[in-house]
């Protein structure tokens, strides 16, 4: 079994909510005040903020406040965990695919023999 | 706004746990027993058949019942939206970097004029 990572968790739940993963494409174009991420969402301030805490908790966002506005800017070597997990099952499987080929192609010759 | 995806919050929230990753990095190498399934886990069946059922919710597992034994199988297919979402993140985020290279370029010569 493979070992536990806490982190990817917080990472995939962070991602699995259609509200947030709208808002990390919207800071991949550039940072952006908290009301300006709200509006296109058509939810309500406190909702919004609850996502982008998710967000942050995840380390996907860091924000920062001048006076009364909060800007939020996005963290994208954050995702490279998550990433990195998805090559790891994806190399798992493919050596597993390459391994019954090997097979296969073997028992063809002795067949053949 | 990105357009939403209900089926990318399920493939997230089923990759959001850390026993059911190590289920799918287990059938990675091989279908497998429930039973077999359950044993490293050290916790109850019904436990983990409620992680198999959000896994298969997601697509990520396919299953099957001859007699009394269920046997699980991946499906790696089911891991590619994730990828594809992440890769269209960094592609965004890479594009980004770029405008603001050239630019940064572009105002270095202006200011060596």
């Amino acid at each position: 079994m493979a070992k536990h990572h806490p982190e990817l968790s917080l990472l995939f739940h962070a991602l699995a909510d259609t509200t947030r993963r709208s808002i990390l494409a919207r800071l991949a174009e550039g940072p952006a005040r908290v009301t300006d991420l709200s509006e296109p969402t058509g939810l309500r301030l406190p909702t919004v903020m609850r996502h982008l805490s998710v967000l942050e908790e995840a380390g996907l966002i860091a924000t920062s406040k001048d006076g009364r506005v909060r800007t939020c800017a996005i963290v994208p070597a954050a995702l490279e965990p998550a990433r990195t997990w998805l090559d790891e099952q994806r190399a798992v499987w493919e050596s597993r695919l390459d391994r019954l080929e090997a097979f296969a192609i073997k028992a063809a010759k002795e067949r053949a023999k």
